[in-house]
């Protein structure tokens, strides 16, 4: 399996005026093309460092991409940093320059004479054509490794990568695929999950990786293969045994999201849904409604910030609100009965809680959150305490009224 | 002027799963410090490359900072990392781990022995505490130099860079910092902006950069300085014509968001908020209450997905849906004064629209939204056209939803 390094150049990156998805979508693309991608660094618009950079990357990977710093101007110098750091001349290629004044003229474009700049490369170094801008990339080989210099605008990286890189990498590797297959967890948190999982976690063909997600756990399957359908051959019994292992608290895979999962067995059972939200504002319904096709189950809901709106469109009682506070058992009960009752749905969820970071008290800490469900002839709440910025606890509690909703699906 | 490095952690980077936007707010930080970061490395979850990548970073720069792997897993290695490039021994902080296991106790979290690999720490290390997740940061001294371990997970990693980390550098670095200030703009668009401060683009202290943002426009002015108040000193001229230009489009500077510019404003004029949500499933009454402090001004609202919930929870007239649809200035209005009159706010705001990707026709396609208004005893709507996908339709149709408001509120 050959290696593969990606040296990011620019300034902007190390400032972090800009973050480098970019390398992201590289990394993406190697992983699928079966190439081992072991290191990336990233140096600023500064020759030197630059060099030393290419010069460590050359040392150990067989393949080095390099991203950004092909522009016109005298802060680009991956040009530069190239030939030195493979000891190779730099000159201009007359009859790309030529093609490119030509573009300019073209387009009405001004020409500066800077833009000539463009047209350089290192000796041996093999252009790779740029339609979305002015600056091509470059390919060469050097004893047995290849070097590909992209240019850093993700409309014209993008396009390169996808285009001719990819096609390129292919070629150089045409067999094989890495590939990945992720289940997705709720109600059970990673060092369970790992406990349960222990004695396959050293497996390597798949290797078994868990991510902590917020409220979730992710485990990915990873495995090489010459081809998708081999890979996924590999990742099969091991993914069943996890699935066994697990039972439902594997709510989905691969992209599927707790809120699409929920919307789709809704959908399945032909039942629907309303929300009562207080601390959460909204944010429930939000997120389900980001599903496309929600409103096949979705009637709405209530965000009943202040009392009065809990009692006049949920119509919680007056002596609930004096006797237990907004926060607490009783007033989710009330708020998850009010909302199924006025909007006649199947299920009905409820949110009330101090996400903070003011309103907390010893008796109701923030973080302190209340959910109810109600549905089927029954109501239930449950309390929660979750630590975090007033964000965190907003994001958990939708996440944990999703959960309870998704466990009565089953 | 002190040199920083960073050593980000995670085989999920390389495969380009996640981008790395943790360094690049690492990145900011150090910028605004006025510390000078040269390099970054990403590795995987790897102990000999990440031994090798800290040896690398210890060998060349003052403060060497790494993101990531410190997890309870197996593949949470970086702590055995710095152990190992330190030459320093590793143990388990025995103080630290019976707090850790009295937090899972306190919160009814199940403990499982693997929790303990958090509170082991390189002799020497201090502990950075991590109110938002259970490992916490390392902070040691070598030979002059400083090494900083933070969590990998943004909910973890952005407190605690903002937090300890930030106060930590300022005190490194007391003399000399980068400096900026941001104005924000709603209701003109970048290539206008530009054209009213066209002659100030040139300046180079402060510089002057616009940035097109969702809805919106940023202009950022930097400038170096020996403190930030002869940085602001410098600033403050060129701010001052900035805002005699543009006048009341500029809405807030620096941090300030459009829904907390709302909330101040309505606070100010001690004025309430009420909203009838219909195709942004409460994304607006997430937003709002986003802002701390928000249940001074903001009742509540409807979440009206469905007709019927418009119709029974807002009063919206069958007739009004059956003549013009629910997709109209009309509805808009209605629902405008249904949730003002029910909630008895000042100010109420209605969004009913087609956010797609399906429910689109040749008459009411996909992105067209009517965005209503009413209070102070009068109602309007506006229609909207918005193109992109599902999540950028409902995000703009809020940001359109609050531009209105804070028009009224001026």
């Amino acid at each position: 399996m050959p290696t593969a390094e990606i040296v990011s150049v620019g300034t902007e990156l190390l400032l972090g005026q800009i973050v480098d998805s970019d390398a992201a979508a590289l990394g993406q693309v190697l992983a699928t093309c079966g190439i081992d991608h072991r290191h990336r660094q990233t140096v600023g618009d500064n020759l030197p460092r630059l060099v030393d950079a290419l010069r460590l990357a050359m040392s150990r990977a067989d393949l080095v991409f390099t991203i950004g710093g092909l522009g016109p101007t005298q802060d680009d110098l991956t040009r530069e940093g190239i030939a030195e750091a493979l000891g190779r001349p730099l000159a201009v290629d007359e009859e790309f320059a030529a093609r490119l004044k030509a573009r300019f003229e073209e387009r009405g474009w001004p020409w500066v004479d800077s833009q000539r700049r463009q047209a350089m490369r290192p000796e041996g170094a093999h252009v790779i054509e740029n339609p979305n801008g002015t600056a091509p990339g470059l390919a060469c080989r050097v004893d047995g490794k290849t070097l590909i210099a992209m240019p850093g605008p993700p409309s014209e990286f993008l396009p390169m990568l996808h285009g001719p890189v990819e096609k390129l990498l292919r070629a150089m590797v045409p067999e094989g695929t890495i590939h990945s297959r992720t289940l997705r967890v709720v109600g059970l948190g990673e060092s369970l999950v790992e406990v349960r999982l222990h004695d396959l976690l050293d497996s390597h063909s798949p290797s078994i990786a868990t991510y902590a997600k917020p409220g979730e756990v992710h485990i990915r399957l990873t495995t090489g293969a010459s081809s998708v359908e081999q890979a996924e051959a590999i990742i099969a019994p091991v993914r069943h045994e996890i699935l066994e292992r697990l039972g439902d608290v594997v709510y989905g895979e691969d992209d599927e999201t707790l809120e699409q999962a929920v919307v789709e067995r809704l959908r399945s059972f032909g039942q629907t849904l309303a929300l009562a939200e207080s601390c959460t504002g909204g944010g429930l319904g939000a997120r389900i409604t980001s599903v496309p096709g929600s409103s096949d189950v979705f009637l709405g809901g209530v965000v009943a910030y202040t009392n009065r709106v809990k009692q006049s469109l949920l119509g919680v009682d007056a002596e609930t609100l004096i006797d237990h506070g907004a926060v607490s058992f009783e007033c989710a009960r009330e708020m998850a009965l009010g909302v199924l009752a006025r909007l006649g749905a199947t299920w009905s969820l409820s949110i009330t809680g101090i996400a903070g970071p003011g309103g907390g008290s010893t008796e109701k800490p923030v973080g302190l959150v209340y959910i109810g469900i109600a549905g089927q002839g029954h109501v239930e709440a449950a309390e929660h305490r979750f630590s975090g910025s007033r964000e965190i606890i907003r994001q958990r509690s939708g996440q944990a009224a999703l959960t309870v909703l998704l466990s009565k699906l089953r």
